[in-house]
């Protein structure tokens, strides 16, 4: 079993690579739901679609999320009711691209959890229907929100610093509300317990690994895994390739740099993989404790995802 | 001020033609909203929709309901999570036809709804994005459910009995939850209390009239103003146009013709409206106390719609 620690768009990308390379059944992906936000009534996952949609071969590879072929009808349709609102509601938003195919995951999703499946089932229900072989675990059943602290703005929801301020937003400190009282997705620590290998995917540390380890018991469960756990960093030169990991890291202390990658990770992973643009700081990643493997980490297609998925399980 | 007890379909196309005879802004809906259902967690609200998108121009003559010239891409995605959903789950259910652009009706309404908004409110909000200049209120902000006691079945709600069994079952009895809780929306009693001239449209007396008389304070207001209030018959030669008006009246031991729905309104109105074809049921009717008036009520198009409209108006 190799087990992932997902976000969304690059672990997704990783994924498809390790389904490529091994027998998908014995994949399974622990994702984020910090995220999750309810819009409009619905409840979106925006990195569980992400990942399902990638391992369905449905997803958007250029945009990274969302349905490829997408049509947007009912957004289209939506603006009309923008402008009735009062200023503060945000009832005919728009900036929340609800694509008309990915609405469909969404009504089923919110019809489930009203019906009181958990979103583990909702989750499997969906991956059934996609005729996935892999295993995709929300990381908790229970409620997560990631949230931000802004400057000059007060504490606001990830969607709305994400995709509402497109991140370009001074981030202050980051908490994901009600993690104490979550427990782990039914199967998230036997997977753990059980792996070969764990892997953490190049997903943002902060905010897309991050409320994967705040779920109590998961941290406790790789670190007790750490010499079978790699990680890739998500850091290429010390830039994010998509999205604000670098610039958060920064922000809240840590160098934005595979070595600040490294000191997050060391208490988790035995190995870090980074890519060949940052092969003059590989002892410097050795330096904080972690072994480092060099290799090609953009995944720009299905074989360099493969390529990447092997150098990840030592193969 | 003309203000008309609504249902959905047949009332929508006689208020098409009052505001095409009289100022638009001088006529209001009072609206059921007792089949209003929460489906994969969007509020839908099918008679006040039907109701706004007549008057907005843009409803699906057809059908009666819906948007012309909708598509259905969410619904058809959806349809791939059907089967994976358990036996007891309407997750992937799409017996409810939710087309893409009224979708965005729901979704707003939803979000307005959860961010405290009364339906009052968001009702007048969606009939301003259309450009209405005609009101449109619901007949209560307060939640009540229609409800039908099915033989062999138990209790169903509405839109399980409409839509989902197509009103093919034998009906015991109608309640309407909530009803004797709820208030008039924010209007409703004003707009009663001053009109001119009082309608109840030709809509299906026991689930689309009937909900609306079932809020407290709106059957005494109608009543005090019995000798403005002009019904339309929705049986036409003992039969209904459209729904199952004729067999639930009958099935409640309603005489299912004029005489019936004559002795359902003779306490509210002072006349009524019958079609051609039962012209000789015009005395019957006057015996139940009420004033006779024979004319054509089909209508087909707007030309027949202003011309119900002033046999109503009396113009």
């Amino acid at each position: 079993m190799i087990v992932t620690l997902a976000g969304g768009v690059g672990a997704s990308r990783l994924l498809r690579g390790l389904v490529a390379v091994v027998d998908p059944s014995s994949v399974t992906a622990v994702v984020n739901t910090g995220d999750d936000i309810v819009v409009h009534g619905l409840h979106v996952s925006p990195d569980l679609d992400t990942v399902t949609y990638a391992l369905a071969g449905v997803v958007d590879h250029r945009r990274g999320w969302g349905v490829a072929g997408e049509s947007w009808t009912v957004l289209e349709a939506l603006e009309r009711f923008g402008p009735a609102a009062p200023e503060s509601s945000s009832a005919g938003l728009t900036w929340f691209r609800l694509g008309d195919r990915d609405l469909a995951t969404h009504l089923y999703r919110t019809q489930r959890l009203r019906e009181g499946a958990p979103l583990s089932l909702v989750t499997a229900e969906l991956a059934r229907a996609w005729d996935l072989r892999c295993r995709i675990l929300p990381m908790t059943d229970n409620r997560v929100l990631t949230r931000l602290d802004v400057e000059g703005e007060g504490e606001i929801g990830f969607q709305d610093y994400f995709v509402g301020r497109r991140h370009d937003v001074v981030v202050l400190s980051v908490r994901f509300a009600g993690a104490e009282d979550a427990v782990p997705a039914p199967g998230v620590l036997e997977a753990l317990m059980g792996a070969e290998r764990v892997v953490i995917a190049p997903s943002n540390p902060v905010v897309s690994i991050g409320p994967v380890l705040a779920v109590p018991g998961i941290d406790d469960a790789v670190a007790a895994r750490r010499e079978d756990t790699v990680a890739v960093s998500p850091i290429v030169a010390g830039a994010a390739l998509r999205g604000p990991a670098a610039r958060l890291m920064a922000e809240l202390g840590h160098e934005s740099s595979v070595v600040g990658v490294a000191r997050l990770w060391a208490p988790l992973a035995a190995t870090l993989v980074v890519d060949e643009a940052d092969a003059a700081l590989a002892p410097a990643v050795e330096e904080e404790g972690l072994r480092c493997v060099v290799a090609p980490t953009i995944m720009r297609g299905p074989d360099e995802a493969a390529a990447l998925a092997r150098v990840v399980l030592g193969r």
